[in-house]
């Protein structure tokens, strides 16, 4: 990508919203507060260095915002709203 | 596991809620305020190096937000919600 | 005990309430804010090195809050609810 | 220009706003919420090196003021309202 | 004194309020905002090294709250609560 | 001038408010929210080394507060409230 | 004097609050937001070191408190009530 993240700002690409467990639909009521997405740029003022480009974020759904650039859609989070790496999804 | 706690998140699997003490049922109104939790992963900027990988840690019952992960449920709490670590339970 | 305090926790157990003075019975209305406790674990992120294990802490008779472990009353403090050491005590 | 930005406040040139996507008409009401501009000068006391004069900002179009000076209008912005540097710009 | 200041508290003993000034008595309306104190125990977090032991500060009337220990009425103020010390009661 | 700006304060003396650009008069109305003036005397908390007397500079309108000393008016900024210098001024 | 200044504080003792200029009667309504005063003693706190013993300060006229000691009225600042000194008083 040639966007390059400033500040404390981490760009991610998020999964697509997980609507299953083991074949078992989940209803919109169930209380999944997460969701993750491809690092694809991260701000040189981020101090984790857990979190970098190419690992899965874990955060809040309900953070950051999106930008749509080059027709993908990225969501724009901070640091702070990153609460885990998924390490098994590489 | 193979998530990785970031910044200063820690993730715990909760204790069974304790339900009675010494043979006594507690009942619900009693005011314990806290719980214990085995800690799974904790995020490098965590500063205080009690709380680490495989200790139980004592926190504040309401603390933190459930994450499913892999049929787990887990709580992230951040490390000011822990107050103390319970040796005795190793 | 097999309980260690983390952060800038104190755990203390309180000393039983004073309720008379010099023999002379004191009324609960009488404005005694503090109370004093012996001081059992405290976390490593406590900057004064005063409040150790084994003195006796003077504090703000409403701060922190109760915590049963092993049959024992805890009260959880943090650093800055203590505002004295009572060296007489030991 | 022979304004110098001061503190951590960054001057630009925003780019025009961007109606259409691919040939389609972007509605008022879709939620575009961020902007490009030429970084002009950048204060001292910025502190993300990749925030430079002559880069791409991609900033919250609702942040900063208008200045018009010399017959151009700049938007005054801090080191903080920047998300993103757009390096494909160039 | 048995007792040991801690953190950046400073225990006082106030001195007689002050109800003349040069055998005109001094009308409870009048606005006399300060207290004077011997400093009788000082927190290793107080970073002035004009308040010590033996020293008389100066305090806004209304600071710190009152403690009763070993029969003697005290007055617990932060460092920030002292204006100034008064050298010439020494 | 015998005036000494302390701390992060910055003394300037407004340049004449401008009233019209290009020859055309600017309505009351229209959104000029930042106002030239020369910097007389910088305190030394002062940490942006662009900010010192003799430079002109842009702040906003309605930053600061009004002293009158020695037949002058000026206004006493503090560093934040400058947002650039005008270099073309001198 | 035998007052020392604690903190940031600085004690000043104000000049007479001046009432004309250039011998025309200045309106209470008029806006000087500043009094000057004579700088008696400096809290080690305070770190600007243009606020000094025997300096002139500016500051703003609502600022502080008033102290009485030993027959003269003071007024308590802080460093940040300052915003400059007047060399040409001395």
């Amino acid at each position: 990508m040639k966007i390059k993240a400033t500040n404390d700002n981490v760009w991610i690409v998020r999964h697509p919203q997980q609507t299953e467990v083991g074949g078992i639909l989940i209803p919109e009521s169930a209380k999944i507060k997460v969701h993750k997405g491809d690092i694809v740029t991260v701000g040189e003022l981020v101090s984790d260095k857990k979190i970098k480009e190419g690992s899965v974020a874990i955060f809040n759904k309900s953070a950051g915002f999106p930008i749509e650039e080059g027709g993908v859609e990225y969501t724009v989070l901070t640091q702070i709203d990153i609460v885990g790496i998924d390490a098994s999804s590489k």
